[in-house]
């Protein structure tokens, strides 16, 4: 493995919960395992006003509360805060932008960092634009021979005008290969494991197309509900908050073409193309395609659970979905006509990531018919959690005739790791300081899935014919949602039960 | 499950060993899964003087003996053994089979049983001919109606010149319909599973073709040495023992194309045509599409084994193989160019039965390059023992890059099994009393099986120049096996490690 060349990591928004739970934890992970550059710095830019002690010291907490890894040693731990600085300034101002110039100057003369820097914006959106425009002010975006590199955090843009206007204004002073706009599902083990599943093995991919596929599906299910954070949530939604970003980007590693080779690229261009077949859903179709839902309070063994409409900092007359299902099409040789089904919610049965292949039923039956959805071969690909693989077949029952059950043959990914699964901030983090792009999202790419959603954002906002389903807490989302699976006979693949006890669907 | 009409089994050579430890175990354990006809009688033949009632004593020894099932009561082993009947006859004198005959109108009158009669040959070959043609002296062999079938134990002839004799022998008094071979390999749950496998689920015959195997490899091997049997199995040899029947039925479940039904016609239409497809191997190429060997003495685990010459019962200047090793093409569209090897032996490392279907690499490398075996995706049909399935495939190693490792993805038959795994003379037993004969032998295959080795048995006995290769007991058989393999770097698969502490492997 890798260590990347001195640098220095600028962390905007250093005391926000991201940096705290996420960014520090996988950093010092990297560190641990000696994947840190030999000389590096992490500077903390922010409105607080901290010192590098006092940063350092905060820092040390965060680590002690949210880093779940038992081997790292208090020692580990001294040594690496070490290695943590803070500037404070008020990010709106242009003029404190020159403080950080001189910080990093500094350090940089200190660790002999050769000018490198990396700018991670865990900002709120509305700064996207504002700390690239007054970081270049400095002259800080000139990469020339330095790295000189800008990681900003979801979301990208809040709808298609937005992303394309924020891509303009960060292109103004920075190239595409500058920018790695994260996508923190690309970073997760099993994510990348599907790309490594497809094209590592020989026999997957004579079947992944559409002769022997019947239908994807592909479903993001959280357990919780909009626990606080309902104030942003509630301008945001399951389907600009999962499905245009996460969603999207998983069903490109399904669907892409096979690429020439491992390079950034390659593959993103792969995945790209992936974006420009997708069936333009028109607005006069949204109310076939797809389908959106918002959790109604219910019990849950035996506990009162929230509506989300009650939830705190949410308008209790609230359209925003907290469930959102889609039905596509990837026109084009390999995949024409087979269907795409994609669902994400809160607040359903169990925490779940998962992507099912559905293949086709054989040609001819020898056996005794079964039904359609049992008839089926289908391979689970399961990001989280118990990550792994399941292939569900037919084999012989024991005994007289010739009879058929269904079994499972399963992998755990866990199986085969001896170390810990490494967190898909540690994956980014480090390829980000490697220059490796691959996992980021690019800004076309963006374009395309804001563009793909942005008739259903239409029609949902304005559209007043088209229903909003509550379903109760704690289960598989509206029941309406089976109605866009094709064929008759087939739902979605429910991993486990509806888990609440009391709770009426309605229309909202 | 399906119960058969009322019928009488007769056994000639019920005394014998097959007999005790397989046919009357198989028979009373249908009997307590309801799975014997309502009325039924199992009449014993042979030269031993027994009556009905020192029959049934002998037969519940033995079912105490090698009965392998605590379910099964004194009460329903006492209930059974009443059905048992005998008749002592000289099977050579025509005139004793109007004893049988005799005695089954006694049985047929008490029992109402229709004249429906099943005679079972488990006697030495020489009888063959005999029985069937004494039986059809008496009438016994017109059905009109009726049940009247012959069940064939092997070995079906000696060699090719032999059973094609046996075959229109047989023809002179029965039709094909009514003669029944048993090739025990056949009534093994795992055989015909892979018939299940292949054919009920849509996602394995798409690969199964020349397009994407690379080979495939077929093993039996046993761990014991000649155990005894040593007179009969100087004058048969690996070749005729085990290629010709079991693992040329194996193959051809592997090879055939999918039938149109379930009908035994269907099936046996389709495994002839992978006999007739078989390229034959020309006397000339036999040196190269085979190789034969002999276990010699050596050491397991610290104690002496003898070498095959040793064994009592075989001639100390024995060229009798106790080890076979074949490649061989089937000339049609699906396999045009695949080479098949097959393999099996006695005194080898472990007693194992598997088919390894070997799919080609990828077209291209997006990863590190693998070597050739390991790169290759493995589909494992274990047969016996630990029945099961087993897909040997890569994924992503955890962690940065894109490292790929081999992994198993497994299926244990044990697991979907709440009952015993009935064994193949149950199920073949069942067949044929319902008059199913899919798994067994069909005469013109038969004759194909035998057509196709006749060259390696003629070559390898008449030809001084085709060396015997010794190899230690408790190896995986001459060394010079590796070299039939076509492709530099893959080898056979070896399940496990050479057993011996010490032996030597050399020229006989």
């Amino acid at each position: 493995m890798q260590r990347p060349e001195n640098l220095i990591l600028v962390i905007f928004g250093a005391s926000g919960d991201l940096a705290k739970r996420k960014l520090i934890p996988a950093l010092i992970e990297l560190y641990h395992q000696n994947l840190m550059p030999e000389n590096f710095a992490i500077l903390g830019v922010s409105r607080t006003d901290y010192s590098d002690s006092t940063f350092r010291t905060e820092m040390t907490e965060s680590i002690n509360e949210f880093l779940d890894d038992k081997d790292i040693s208090k020692k580990t731990i001294n040594e690496f805060v070490k290695n943590l600085y803070y500037q404070p300034i008020d990010t709106s101002k242009a003029d404190d932008y020159g403080l950080v110039k001189n910080k990093l100057n500094e350090l940089n003369e200190k660790l002999n960092t050769n000018g490198n820097y990396i700018f991670y914006l865990s900002t709120p959106p509305s700064l996207y634009e504002v700390i690239p425009k007054y970081l270049a002010q400095q002259g800080l975006n000139k990469n020339q021979n330095r790295i000189r590199r800008l990681i900003i955090e979801k979301p990208f843009g809040y709808n298609l005008e937005t992303a394309i206007s924020l891509n303009k204004k960060l292109l103004e002073d920075y190239e595409e290969e500058q920018i790695y706009r994260i996508d923190h599902y690309l970073g997760k083990e099993t994510v990348q494991n599907l790309f490594v599943t497809r094209f590592s093995n020989g026999i997957y991919e004579p079947l992944w197309n559409r002769n022997y596929v019947d239908h994807v599906e592909i479903t993001s299910a959280e357990s919780l509900g909009v626990e606080g954070r309902g104030g942003y949530y509630d301008n945001s939604g399951a389907l600009r908050d999962m499905v245009q970003n996460h969603l999207l980007q998983m069903a490109g590693f399904v669907a892409m073409e096979p690429p020439s080779s491992l390079d950034s690229r390659a593959i993103r261009n792969e995945t790209l193309k992936v974006f420009q077949s997708l069936r333009p859903i028109k607005e006069s179709e949204v109310k076939s395609f797809s389908i959106r839902g918002q959790y109604v309070a219910s019990k849950i063994k035996g506990e009162e659970v929230l509506g989300y409409r009650e939830e705190k900092g949410v308008n209790p007359k609230s359209k925003t979905e907290t469930y959102a299902a889609l039905k596509f099409y990837i026109d084009n040789w390999r995949w024409g006509g087979v269907p795409f089904y994609i669902r994400t919610g809160k607040r359903l049965p169990t925490k779940v990531t998962e992507i099912v292949i559905h293949f086709k039923e054989t040609p001819h039956y020898l056996f005794s018919k079964k039904t359609n959805s049992e008839a089926c071969n289908k391979l689970i690909i399961r990001i989280q959690p118990d990550e792994g693989i399941l292939l569900k077949f037919g084999m012989k029952v024991p005994g007289a005739g010739f009879n058929v059950q269904n079994v499972n043959m399963d992998f755990h990914y866990k199986d085969i790791s001896d170390e810990k699964m490494p967190n898909a901030y540690e994956r980014l983090l480090h390829d980000a300081m490697l220059g490796d792009s691959t996992l980021y999202a690019r800004g076309d790419a963006v374009e395309e899935a804001w563009k793909f959603i942005a008739p259903i954002q239409k029609v949902w906002e304005s559209d007043k014919s088209i229903k909003i389903y509550g379903y109760p807490a704690g289960t598989w989302g509206p029941e309406k949602a089976d109605e866009l699976i094709e064929k008759q006979g087939i739902t979605w693949r429910y991993p486990c039960k509806n888990l609440a006890d009391d709770g009426k669907y309605c229309e909202l």
